[in-house]
């Protein structure tokens, strides 16, 4: 089964409900930019590099619905699309590059007409969604090398197809090792408290009859102890310049522990995920989720009432616990400010 | 609100149902060692200290049960009951130690009738319970002189009145320094899959009024990073003679962080649960529990379909990582095989 996290279908978008999955697989229309920031905020769709396409086709999407609209009220349509989908997730960068590229592609073609800027954007998306793909095949092929034969890949979250337009960052490296004729086999975080693990990411591997064992976040160190990890692989949200890694609240633990264990622990990590603004994980905005997340799952509520509750949605794990970053243009071992700043410069 | 985990009431045993907990709080009875052992493999009671009562329990229930019955028959039905409950859980040795106590105790007064070797049984089983919350107390005094004013303390898992006869190990250690005018709180990782701490914890301290904050169990390394954990205090159910710990599983990971981020580490420890015929954790038998508790909580399950999964419900934290054990004699730093065999002297 191919995984297409969003889709353009008659003229909307349409991105899997990743609330429901596994229960329920149902796609979901998006007409405006901001029902797409919403579906981003709700995480219908998550994921950095998803997050990325959805953003660009919700500026396309918001340019289709004010085509005819007169070139001010279009621009300022327009205007507060960008900051409505700016405002709904703050520490996934792909999102902020997407909206930057589009606006460049609006900037360049401003002096057309509304209806002639808004294919302009369409086909921008379009080639966003393509080239997420073509970059996840990339990364997969340089981050299958790193795996050896019937290597037990821990992973955390969902770095796959789900999380991009297809493919998969993380997943994309299980995918590419797979088709590589290597027999390779999974170890899911669950993932608390969104269950990207549980739900997603074990999803996507019995889908791919790649072999896949589930365990609750706190499990990992024990697998590692007992011997039965020989590499990680996450996907992440945004890198600074320094090659500290912003990713899926989880990852640092992981990541510690890993070292403990002389385990690699490699970063899935497009260029676009790439920050050169930020010289260090201290300055990545972390977001902070509604404490609803944590007192169970849906609506289905455990936690004692009256506790206090946090929910930070991410973690930032140093540069030096990074064996290797793995992009589109090969793989930066050991990353730093000096060898991200070469891979930047191509 | 005092909390009763185990009382002796109108000629039965009462456990207070802590699967349930904290959305209803209900006693269920119990009236032989059977349907003791199988509470305790349930976990309608769970916690090492709390699992060695209702053994001695179950084994006074038992003689109770059997007292009408011939000398040979008793003898016959009694071992079936010790077997039955030695066979309950594996990990907590507190269990083991407490069906040795009572046998010793049996053995003692075997030449008595039926009916007053159940009487001899179950005044040791008051004792013992009556003996656990002494034990807390005095490791609570200990316990306390080890925190700071104002200090946020991480736990994982339910080391509390819940898993003792009452006050509890780790969580009597913040009692008691509550107790001794120190202004703590407390942050709770939820301990997946069972949900201790969101469940257990969370709602012990909520009725004690003292501060206590629920994170996922995949967020103690974020929190650590963040500066916002003076020290971790946790139970155990099984410490090894050279001082390695086992207990609940993610307690590994967490002193593993705690390492990093140099925050104490410290075990609430009572002599019971030392286990002087184990050398090294390495030897210490890890339960694997059903693979449903994983699949989501109680009959709510998220999990995609097909996944294979796996659940250890311990894990072994090296003695190298602990800062001290806290005990009802006091509090061995650094412990190791020469220090634990002093403290075991006396």
């Amino acid at each position: 089964m191919k995984v297409e996290t969003l889709r353009w279908f008659n003229n909307r978008l349409e991105m899997i409900d990743q609330r429901i999955l596994p229960a329920a697989f149902e796609y979901l229309s998006y007409y405006t930019a901001s029902s797409v920031a919403e579906g981003i905020r709700s995480m219908v769709v998550r994921g950095a590099p998803a997050i990325g396409v959805a953003a660009a086709y919700g500026v396309a999407l918001e340019a289709l619905h004010l085509q005819e609209k007169s070139a001010d009220e279009f621009k300022t349509g327009m205007e507060t699309g960008f900051t409505v989908l700016a405002a709904s997730r703050p520490t996934a960068v792909n999102l902020f590059w997407a909206l930057q590229r589009m606006r460049k592609v609006w900037e360049s073609v401003a002096m057309q007409t509304p209806q002639q800027i808004a294919q302009r954007l369409l086909a921008e998306a379009h080639e966003i969604l393509a080239e997420d793909i073509r970059i996840n095949r990339a990364m997969g092929t340089y981050g299958a090398a790193l795996l050896k034969d019937g290597a037990r890949v821990l992973t955390h979250c969902n770095a796959g197809a789900l999380a991009t337009a297809g493919w998969g960052t993380a997943l994309g490296v299980f995918r590419s090792a797979v088709e590589a004729g290597k027999k390779i086999s999974v170890i899911a975080d669950e993932t608390r408290p969104f269950l990207q693990g549980a739900r997603l990411t074990a999803w996507e591997m019995v889908q791919e009859n790649i072999p896949v064992t589930l365990i609750t976040d706190n499990m990992a160190g024990y697998m590692m102890a007992q011997g039965e990890v020989d590499a990680v692989v996450v996907g992440t949200d945004r890198v600074a310049a320094n090659g500290d890694v912003a990713n899926k609240i989880g990852t640092y633990m992981v990541a510690v522990l890993a070292r403990r264990h002389n385990i690699p622990f490699y970063v899935a990590c497009p260029l676009s995920t790439i920050d050169m603004n930020i010289a260090s994980g201290a300055d990545i905005p972390i977001e902070e989720r509604s404490v609803d997340e944590v007192k169970g799952f849906r609506d289905y509520h455990w936690a004692a009432e009256g506790v206090k509750i946090r929910n930070p949605a991410f973690d930032v794990t140093p540069a030096e616990l990074v064996s290797g970053l793995i992009t589109e243009r090969g793989v930066v071992l050991l990353p730093d400010a000096q060898s991200i700043r070469q891979l930047m410069l191509g």
